[in-house]
């Protein structure tokens, strides 16, 4: 049974719940019906979060992370360290930030009577470069950042916790999730940061030639999968979580110029980062059986509602100052 | 090219070198002309190391292991944390003490210069339980034992580097390794166990029903597959090293028997542990393709020279009374 509907009334920890995707899967769980805990060291947009029960706090803070996962049914990790290229200057940092207290929470959440742990897994990193496309939850593991490393000892962990302690647990090897709340400052999120740039006048920076191929899945469907394993009890504990087709950040910007209907967007091209995959699109054949999930926006739909969103947000800002 | 002569005058440094396989490469490394540099906690056989340059030191010790690392051409890492069945116990403190010291130390060869860095993984533990047998290196890598995730975490880690930094690796995916120089006194290396109890009259341990299969591999074998990875130049990273045969611990308790000659031995049986697999045994046909490796010693005259090296052991210490 993974209709997310049946998550009414359970009491949901989102931990790393200010971000992005933290903030998109808060709102869709408020909106299930469930009650709704967020636990980060900010919030990007706390407006958004009304009816969350927030605590602002350190993942890497003992103390803190077993006070907010006391009471708790279900804990949502969805803390990162750093990006996927930073994490190469200083893999031992990025380590250090995620894996040790995440060890320290699965404890804290069997001794808690927590009854499902569900992580954010990258299934843009963790794979590496693929054998071959689309990549199934069963191709080589072989990251190429030591973001990924980081996200597939955590996976292990999981299941080792699993099978010694009987703490169930969902991974969510997510593509390149894009929609709204997701901000165009970081290096991470290409269309977030094209549609900032592209509204301010800035040029666009496309790394490397523009070629490589990334799986971009709308939000909204991202986090109904979130919600969605939360519920499933099969047999399954990996999933796929994408919309199945690849576009390159050249076609990105094409669409991105052709919805904003504006005429040339200007563009400058970076060096091709070291971290970037050439090509990844994840099978979602696996998802769509197990947990009844398929990605409903199409991309032209979801980069105009991001687009919209990204206007209103910028006129409000305006309309403030 | 993968002769091991060609070792000779290269200057090679063992990290963990006081240990069981530690000892075993150092002899014979020095042996085969190399200019042998050991480090480690603790020596367990300090006479057995004449020829070697020893430094006592910590590997979680930043300033020691850059000491030990300058000037060295070729760096073999044999430091193990915990043991498969307690590393479960504490997975954060097996991590802590193996994965980031060993993030600091491929730092510290990419600046002093290190040709090669040989990783002694572990093929027992890091497929877990295997879908098929005999298990070849592309097979799932889904660890038991927070031992088998450490050690997968630095494979990937290996990996990273030589992509970002070009530092040269060797991974080799050991199974069970028994001879000279193991002690029976850790609750790793079951033939060492069983032939020190058997020769001090006590009763064998038998964990569960002493059905589960391993793969045991002479250690004499062993570190000739390290040295030959040492010196390999093709395009491979990561080698089994079994015997590729599986075989019971009754098997092992009856061939001791048969070979100890004394009759039937005493046995008790233990609760079966949950970090062992039921059953490993390695593909080993990679490594002989690319090595030109192959175990000469077969299983019952590794076990005699085993039982006669712990004979010898035993009379020594009685006539040092």
């Amino acid at each position: 049974m993974t209709d997310p509907a049946s998550l009414k009334g359970r009491c949901c920890l989102v931990l790393g719940g200010g971000g992005f995707i933290g903030t998109n899967l808060c709102r869709y769980l408020l909106q299930l019906g469930a009650e709704v805990r967020g636990f980060g060291r900010s919030r990007s947009f706390p407006e958004a979060l009304t009816g969350v029960a927030w605590t602002t706090g350190d993942f890497a803070d003992p103390a803190a992370v077993a006070r907010a996962v006391a009471g708790s049914e279900l804990v949502f990790h969805l803390v990162g360290g750093s990006l996927p290229e930073s994490s190469n200057l200083d893999p031992s940092d990025d380590l250090a930030v995620t894996v040790p207290p995440t060890l320290h929470l699965l404890e804290v959440c069997r001794r808690s009577g927590v009854s499902k742990v569900i992580f954010a897994s990258s299934g843009g990193t963790i794979y590496g470069i693929p054998v071959a496309v689309p990549i199934t939850e069963v191709s080589p593991t072989e990251p190429i950042a030591a973001y990924g490393i980081s996200k597939l000892a955590i996976e292990k962990y999981l299941a080792l916790h699993h099978r010694l302690h009987g703490l169930d647990y969902a991974i969510l090897r997510m593509a390149n999730p894009f929609g709204p709340y997701q901000t165009g400052l970081r290096r991470q999120g290409v269309i977030a940061a094209f549609i900032e740039r592209a509204l301010r006048g800035e040029p666009l920076e496309i790394w490397g030639d523009g070629e490589v191929v990334r799986d971009f899945v709308y939000i909204g469907d991202v986090v109904d999968a979130i919600a969605r394993s939360a519920v499933y009890r099969g047999p399954h504990h990996v999933f796929n979580v994408g919309h199945g087709t690849g576009r390159s950040i050249n076609q990105v910007f094409r669409d991105i110029e052709s919805v904003l209907d504006r005429g040339a967007l200007p563009k400058v091209n970076k060096s091709g980062r070291l971290a970037d995959v050439p090509v990844n699109v994840l099978d979602i054949a696996l998802i769509e059986r197990e947990l009844g999930w398929r990605p409903r926006a199409n991309w032209l739909s979801g980069l105009r509602a991001t687009i919209d969103w990204f206007v209103i947000q910028r006129d409000a800002r305006r309309a403030a100052q």
